[in-house]
């Protein structure tokens, strides 16, 4: 029990608890590291650690060696990304990296900021994230499918995207552009893994890899020395390098998931993301046998597809179910509220608020009651 | 040697390498952790702290609880600063919570930026800080001192002062001001302890604090409810929360230092402010020995003064110093380079050329090296 408080969770929900599947937190995969037991303790004594510096010979001041060596040998073992010709710079989670990104990629001496944009329904935090400190560099100008603007952009490409799961390319395609491609959803749970990617500036997190989000780790892989450079002066400025600690322990995780794919498809499943991707497949299956028996709510298909990872035919299980109302109510998140189910709105992501996106990453009991109550909200709309 | 390579710390020092004291890298306190071993030893399970949240009933909802009650702790132990009647919002390092002040305090709907000032010679992250995002919502106007636009402003007080350790007050003092008070040196190793401070804002880091500057926790004790509520909105914006495993470990260092601080003035010392105070002091001592034989260089002096936590009068022993060449070369950073030793020119800090700031946490054998290059910079010079 206190346990659960320390995580700022709710354990043993009452029946009319409030159930916020608003955020991504991916608590679903603690289940998984709770049966690992002490393979994956993190130890350092009070006196490791303690300099701003991590290797100065590195472009990346702050990036400790360790966990470079567990993010190159994790995308060699699961063949995402393309890693060797990277530079990579670590971040505060891949919100302070797409920051980063924005620093890096704008023209230092322009007179009117950069525009930023991605696809509707783009990741919600673009906006404001890009707008919230009324950059004189950069600027929010909204879905990259009606950019029109004769002028230099940067274009967000989210793949899967947040909040519908669809893999993306980019869209605007103009010669004034450059791109950030967003991959933290792109791993062997939530996707098929078609072909290791391999683009200017690639951003991963630790938080939808591993589950481990409060430990605020994400990585960039950049072509550019200059960009990857520029990107570090952010993190630098912005929050001097990057907690050592949450760095080491990651490299520690990264290092068990690693090691675990060498055992691929053995019987006790201790390998992370065939343990990961089973359970996302029984939620996406329990989700959609419900919305199947429903005239209200519909949800996306995604194709099979050949994982190079798994060595099977699979379809996507993102970690966000885009959810459509299709009669009932207008607004999709006004309806679950009411129902006690906390979502984000559809106008969160550009889109209409017919649509809700909602978290599939929760823990078993608030995913299990989330279900029942979508089960009865058909119910009651049916019998209207 | 593979930890001080781990530490990006150079052993062993060659006599004519090049000995960095631009950074203000705390590993000074090093040999305390090591002296106090197992105590300090951190451990986390794999499945532990993996939410983003810690608190979800905390105004800053990232804040570990245990963190929280250490911080309290501390500063009642020490008595260098009132908690009771204020709000803990924590950090990625103080550089993060200056950004998040300044967001906070800046009015969001004015068509021109506040102004952010502070006297000569200021902190000089504070201009790259404010500025480097080119927001519309505050902009670096300089000195304090020369401030005479009648207009809205933020002033950043710096107490005792980076880089010349002098205690501060702030110095515009008009009506349409508010204050951001940063604390970073203001703990018994650094300068007597002569009355609790209580101020709107109030800055401190664990960096300074216990030399663990690898964590990225700073901590900023609030007044009003809703400054601290924009301040976590900037950090939710900026890195979704603050390092997990960094707060939980700090939160460990400071319940060390707080049970250390019962057993004051026994004979082993194992009080870290009476630790290091002393190691402080040793080092002024040497410094102000080899300046007093220099016609080249100054130091400021400091008043000696009651500390109400050791309960001795004591004299400030910062750490940076200040020093002044007093003759020979116009740029003191250039003379010091020469010499192969990194410090940061006045000019960073808004100030004369003739200063340079340097550190006093590097090292011992750091700083053993530096002082003998400093008596030899003296001779060469006297020899002119």
């Amino acid at each position: 029990a206190s346990e659960a408080r320390e995580n700022g969770a709710r354990r043993n929900l009452s029946p009319d608890a409030v159930i916020n599947l608003d955020h991504g937190d991916p608590t679903v995969f603690e289940s998984y590291w709770r049966k690992m037991g002490d393979n994956c303790t993190f130890i350092i004594a009070g006196y490791q650690s303690i300099s701003y510096f991590a290797d100065m010979k590195n472009l990346c001041w702050f990036l400790e060696p360790k966990l470079e060596e567990q993010i190159r040998r994790l995308h060699h073992v699961v063949g995402n990304a393309e890693v060797d010709d990277h530079h990579i710079v670590v971040g505060t989670g891949s919100s302070q990296l797409i920051q980063a990104a924005l620093y890096a990629l704008s023209p230092p001496d322009e007179r009117e900021p950069i525009s930023v944009v991605s696809a509707v329904p783009y990741y919600s935090s673009y906006p404001e994230v890009t707008d919230f400190l009324r950059s004189g560099l950069y600027k929010w100008a909204g879905d990259a499918q009606r950019f029109d603007k004769d002028a230099a952009y940067i274009e967000m490409v989210t793949a899967p995207n947040n909040p519908d799961g669809v893999m993306r390319e980019p869209v605007v395609n103009r010669d004034q552009g450059t791109l950030v491609h967003d991959f933290a959803y792109y791993w062997p749970h939530y996707t098929p893994i078609t072909c290791p990617v391999n683009h200017d500036i690639m951003l991963f997190t630790v938080s939808k890899c591993t589950g481990h989000a409060g430990s605020r780790i994400g990585w960039a892989l950049v072509k550019d020395k200059e960009v990857a450079r520029k990107m570090t002066k952010f993190i630098e400025i912005n929050t001097i390098g990057v907690s050592k600690e949450s760095q080491l322990r990651a490299a520690k995780i990264l290092g068990v998931i690693s090691d675990g794919c060498l055992h691929f498809g053995s019987p006790d499943a201790d390998n992370f993301f065939e343990y990961s991707q089973r359970l996302m497949a029984e939620r996406w299956q329990q989700m959609r046998d419900v919305v199947k028996r429903s005239e209200v709510f519909s949800l996306p298909e995604y194709p099979f597809q050949y994982c190079l990872f798994t060595g099977e035919f699979t379809e996507a299980h993102p970690a966000f179910a885009w959810i459509k109302c299709k009669e009932t109510a207008e607004d999709c998140e006004e309806l679950f509220r009411a129902h006690k189910i906390l979502t984000r709105s559809g106008k969160r992501f550009g889109s209409d608020p017919k649509y809700v996106r909602v978290s599939m990453l929760n823990r078993e009991e608030e995913f299990n009651l989330f279900l029942e109550r979508l089960s009865a909200i058909q119910e009651i709309s049916n019998g209207n």
